[in-house]
């Protein structure tokens, strides 16, 4: 069969990423001894300027809030095998027993299939902004256009999160009930929709920032949604106004939601008592 | 990264609350020391004592009635961190592993989208009351009703929650289904809707106490419902009249409920037979 | 806050009801000294004899069939602390560790706000018995049915449940579904379903003995249904009936179904084998 | 209240049945002494030959295959409280914490309402078989369907269930869906759409053989459903083609399928190896 | 009853798949002896050396990624209890307690009933190719048809997978939902829309291998599917384009996701830090 070191597992673009919700086994945390405990702050600290890459490989520390988990991490890696490896890593570093997962979920990152295309900013241009699709103009504002959103194309790949004092993660599906069904929808009219729920997302600028992660086949949503805050009203108020979009309000399902302080290790430490 | 100490997190209005369920698990209880699990009894106390504003900080302690938690916890913060400071605290209080988390809920204050507004009342004082919008009858009545309304407001936002008997906890969505969507009406229909239900609510008063909080985006429902009482029925009456509602009939979905016996720490210590 | 004893919370009529279901954990009571586990008959008994009321203070106790629990308890009691009280003394009774709380529900009496008033009974007289409302007959049979009515509530509210060889308990809701919504129903529709409802429950006099206690806003259900009886086929020939009866078939729905045999102290010990 | 010994409870007609089903706590049985491991295996190895009748009382052992469970057991008794103490002699066979209860069901034999009468019989005869009523042949046709008929209600209230190599156990439910109600169909209706679905089960006959037993009031779902067979492939096979049957297809609800490899108790303890 | 040694049961045609998940004890692991662990991994090598067939016997190792199990089996016998001694070893490799499961799956091989027939390739040959049924180039390509499907069937029945980096579980049901009933479609348009599925199958050809095994009546869904790729997104990407067809738009319910990274004995060791 393979060989001990199996092949590299790597996406054709983009990378595989990882969140991880745990509480902590008080009885077992309170009967470490100092060193054993100290030893498990020490390791992850270390794990932690290991894999500090502004995009991948990165492990993100948080406290959990509101009694789901008390630790969450954020793993980022570009080999599928790795993530695996920096996931026992991070549940290694503290004495057996002392972590409990609660939820986890698996994902990748990916383009949205319905972001504007080349096609899509040539009919703005000329029908929005009236240029002459000869003239120079046309071809400033159309290798402008091109660029941003080769930029966001590549953030969306290959994402460097901003480090914001909150992370709210949850996985989300398109509804398939009989009535209402975006998978019978036509590709146009999935586009439409999507539009008007960007248009949204743009609005938070500065307040919130997202990253959308696929996990179609990967895990038991088809996305993840990350959402990075200075404030809680901020991540409900951006949840709460999409619900009203129509492809929201019509499609999309939800599943559960986690609240999360960032966190350097000795202030995680501080915030647990440990 | 960040420093060792977080930014403080508050919210634009209003402040945190966290609803806190837990088990007893009675081995590891019975196996303490006297001196130990005084020691709980002492710790709670002077965090209460920490935490006794009438509005936040605040921690009110509760046994729990009727098999799905033997305590139960309420807390209010001003800023996210502080709040999962006391709840560590409280976990921290007893002796590691006697308190098994049951159920958890995180919640924000805030204002009602539906409250009537300025002209709102206006439109009131000149259709109902039939008052000359110039007079100096209406400028009174307007001043009036916006008092009210303000004062309700700081209720919503900063609220001090009376220490009746009992406590109901339950979280609560609004529909979504194929046929029946919340979030599809506009915004004149859920106004009115939500109309309906408040005037059911004002007629408990004295006999039930309440406060909405919200949570879409920040735990699995979108908002929480906490309720005060001195008697079972009248928790009962209202939920149950509420239910015949058309808010509440056709678009309401309810989580699971928690009835809860407001006391002083001596007494659930007694209470629990501890 | 509070005194050391709070205050009693009594509802305006009726009594707390609450439903217990347990199993053993084996690997803890085999461990126990002989001297522990007679002690926990014994404390069982007493229990028992302390809690002996036709009506309320009430403990029950019965073996769990069929593998869901291996003991179950019928509490009543008509304050709402001395039930918690009463749980935390069943539990007690035991030693730590060796119930494991499976199932348990709270509810309380209540009358039906569908029987049947003075106006129905008059009306029937007057129609279906062809009685001059003036007659001595008239005021006769008025005063008969209106005396069995106040009985029948009696029994509702303060009821004396007979000790019959088994008790099965389940709660339920009226189905509040798009398309099927109880509801979004008028009174005298919701009357008229009823009443089919009742009829069936009648004609199983002797055999099945039936109580009916809301829950609304109390626990996950709206209401638990008691039933007792002589023989499993009672019990499962009166639900299957009712299934059929429009009021269940259209508006119906049930949670889990607890069967229990009545037993005495001593023979739940035989029973279980400890 | 009762005496030490309550009063048999047993049913007009039919027996009582459970089936059971553990995972084996493979720490705590690799722990035990040889004796106890042994113990073990005589005690069930004594239970079996107790309760070896062809109908009730009877206790089947049975290997559970697919990890949802190790050992499946098959209870039939006469009276309920004996199907209670089989249960735990079953348990108590074992040392204390080496069985994991997993799943279980409550239920009881019970003739079908739908099945044919001997008016069906009469029609059958002179419509289908062209036989004249006043004919001889016509007599002692009806005489064998009715002895038939009883053969089969027997087989019904007390099976004598073969012992193939595997068993398939699951519980089903008819919808009570809006739109599709199968409690609101009236009985003509039901009885021929039940049909159908007996003729598909005769065809399976010498390969599969099944039992119907009612569980409405006694556990979660309406029916318990056993099969027993010589092949998975059968099993799969029927009950496949029952699901595109019209009665199956609109209005059956299906729970957790449980497959069972028949053992004798030394085959058992060698395929776990005990 | 049955002697000692069961009868063989096996499957008119195909084999008996298990799928094993199961996460690592850690406390349990770290507290084992070195030659205990080393034991471990010897007996896991010396299994998968006397189960390594093509087909069946078949041991298959995976890492579990993602959090949901930290080790995975996929077993295939051609006798059901061999399955079951198959799945005991595989545990009995590990000291008691070490594995907890998490998810298994009992499933079937099967030929497809929807699969093309010599009666459809005659169609084909003669209104696709346009080739005369008495042609020697239509009775040549016919025996290339058939010769194609039967080496297909043989791969359905007795599978040889790849040994890819990646192995993905899942389990899943055609709808029978109130309005879109797989089961109350007839053949012809069953047979139809599944042709739409199997085209999209094949288009990923070398990037994802397949094999779907029946469960109906064997385990809680109707399937089993099992794809074997090299990177994550072919995986998400067929996974995604199914659900916009027409089938599984309409018909397909989806149970959850396993993503598994294949592995030797020695490299799974290394992965997991054991």
């Amino acid at each position: 069969m393979q060989s001990h070191t199996p092949n590299p597992v790597t996406l054709d673009r983009g990378i595989h990423v990882m969140h991880l919700f745990y509480t902590l086994d008080r009885p077992r945390w309170s009967a470490l001894a100092r060193a054993d405990s100290d030893g498990a702050r020490t390791k992850l600290e270390e794990l932690c300027r290991a894999n500090a890459s502004a995009c991948a490989p990165r492990l993100a520390v948080y406290a959990g809030l509101g009694g789901k988990a008390d630790l969450a991490f954020m793993l980022y890696a570009r080999e599928a095998a790795e993530l695996g490896r920096m996931h026992h890593a991070v549940e290694g570093a503290f004495p057996p027993g002392t972590l409990q997962r609660t939820y986890h979920y698996l994902s990748v990152t990916e383009l949205s299939e319905y972001a504007s295309t080349e096609e899509d900013f040539k009919r703005m241009i000329q029908h929005q902004d009236k240029l002459d699709p000869a003239s120079p103009e046309f071809a400033a504002r159309l290798a402008e256009m091109n660029k941003k959103a080769e930029e966001y194309g590549n953030y969306r790949l290959y994402p460097e999160m901003p480090d914001w004092e909150l992370m709210c993660f949850y996985p989300m599906n398109k509804r398939r009930a009989v009535g209402s069904n975006w998978y019978s929808l036509d590709f146009e009219a999935r586009k439409k929709l999507m539009g008007g729920h960007a248009r949204v997302g743009r609005r938070y600028a500065g307040r919130v920032s997202q990253l959308i992660t696929g996990s179609t086949g990967l895990d038991d949503w088809e996305w993840g949604v990350t959402l990075m805050a200075h404030q809680l009203d901020a991540i409900k108020q951006i949840v709460y106004e999409m619900r009203f979009d129509e492809v929201s309000a019509e499609y999309a399902e939800f599943g559960p939601f986690y609240i999360n302080l960032r966190m350097s290790v000795p202030a995680l430490w501080e915030h647990l008592g440990l």
